[in-house]
């Protein structure tokens, strides 16, 4: 299947590594020149632009920062043409499907799709979860809003990169999964980081507690396989002083989101917004660019 | 083994009933006629009075609602002598072991446990969860703070009316490990009713949105066997109307004794501070007799 990539950072770039294994012809684009050299010394094809790189592609997928640079790429910016017209235009191409993988807006997202649907397109939105670890097992979970025919289109391309791959709904529905996902996910890592060191303030070893609470009633994702307290659990980023992983910046920013969720659906998040300013403070204090079960740090200043 | 069994309330009864049935030789005490009748006509035998109850026992376990009731029954109250006492006084007694699986503050528990040591007696903590359901199958979890020696002793009883039976570490360490546990629940579900509620805000299925949540980085107890959106699971307090099960009133109360716990110890519970105002809210408007589930109806009132 030929197949065009569109953004090559840390998670583009294993992803499109995997179809290029996978024997898929893939043709990839970035404005990093770096990135696609090393693409292409794995077999993969180059473009000069996104708008060469689609073309006459079975497939195109894009995996960028935000929704911004997803609404640049395929709608235009400053007058110049975005990525539909160009595919539209574009003699030798048979109505691609088009999977854009960024976590954005749903707002941006259901403008994205519509504008491709006019177009006759088929756009999805396929927001992952599985940071770059999964991307590069070829392990990621795929939350994949649009059409179930789209859906059924996608998955055997989606299935190379990912183990898990979800249908959430239309359009849109993909983001707001992942984005009441991620905030549930930002309150369990906040809420089992909170409740360790409160154990351990009053006496309880951590591990003992850990273990307790996994098998008990508390038990969820953070404590099953990323416990935030250092030298719990083997492999986690606890362990390795929070170096890499799913960075604090991103976990804010995803609850960033699900606050313009809650203000655009007029939803109540107490918990969500509680997780999210304590994220942003820990950010705030220079731990951005840490794996986010440093929030732990949060609550043992001043031992 | 000849027990003695203290308070014979939800919890108390189903327990004392599974010793009977395990064949152990049960003698009950509770203030309350027709709960010990039950238990008679199950082949316990039954007292006038703890002391009474706990003449010649083996082993003493209480289960009674708060630490004041605890501390009244060991301790003794306006001048009245305790069980402590009585037990020291009783010389039929081979120094019996004494297990307290009420939920009450460590600092409690530790004033018990202390009169008790000074008099020669082995007292334990040991704070359930599973709830009715859990006590009535013989599968609670129990969470033991005391000497390693009491707990390797009381194990094989606890066995019987439990799944999971923990060592959490000397003295109030089951209290602060059950705390911390029910605080990180009370986050936990929460926080999944306020994640399914924005979702469905914003189009999703709630059984659709629960699934790639449960199999994703927000995958937690609630989600795997206790949702709180009726009809997404079968079985679940929510398809009951939120009638019986582990009621929003005892998660209030558990989360009022983590801020306890925090406030002796310094710590900061930002998370399960949110959570404690929210179940004393939702118990406010009438819903402490509900499951606490039921915290799902606060987030969509209006709907």
């Amino acid at each position: 299947m030929k197949i065009a990539f569109i953004g090559l950072g840390n998670m583009g770039s294993p992803m499109a590594s995997n179809l290029v294994k996978a024997g898929h012809n893939v043709t990839v684009f970035d404005l990093v020149e770096s990135a696609m050299q090393a693409l292409e010394s794995e077999g993969a094809g180059r473009a000069d632009s996104a708008q060469a790189a689609t073309q006459g592609a079975d497939v195109v997928i894009s995996m960028l920062p935000a929704g911004v640079h997803v609404k640049s790429l395929y709608l235009g910016r400053d007058g110049a043409p975005g990525l539909l017209e160009a595919l539209e235009d574009d003699a030798s191409n048979i109505t691609p499907l088009i999977v854009d993988a960024s976590t954005i807006s749903p707002e941006d997202a259901r403008t994205v799709a519509a504008a491709a649907r006019e177009k006759g397109f088929t756009w999805l939105d396929a927001p992952v979860s599985g940071g770059v670890g999964g991307a590069k097992a070829g392990a990621l979970t795929f939350i994949v809003g649009g059409s179930a025919e789209g859906f059924e289109q996608a998955k055997p391309v989606l299935d190379v990169m990912g183990k898990n791959v979800f249908h959430a709904g239309e359009n849109g529905a993909g983001q707001v999964a992942k984005i009441c996902n991620n905030m549930l996910l930002g309150i369990l890592m906040s809420g089992t980081a909170e409740a360790l060191a409160l154990g351990v303030k009053n006496g309880m070893d951590p591990a003992v507690l850990s273990e307790i609470m996994k098998q008990s009633s508390g038990g969820n994702w953070a404590l099953n396989g990323y416990n935030p307290w250092p030298g719990v659990m083997e492999g986690a980023a606890a362990g390795r002083d929070y170096e890499g992983g799913f960075l604090t910046d991103l976990m804010a920013k995803d609850l960033g989101l699900a606050w313009e969720l809650a203000l655009g659906s007029k939803s109540t998040v107490p918990m969500g917004s509680q997780a999210r300013n304590l994220f942003a403070l820990h950010s705030a204090q220079g731990n951005g660019g840490l794996d986010f079960s440093s929030i732990q740090k949060l609550y043992r200043e001043g031992e």
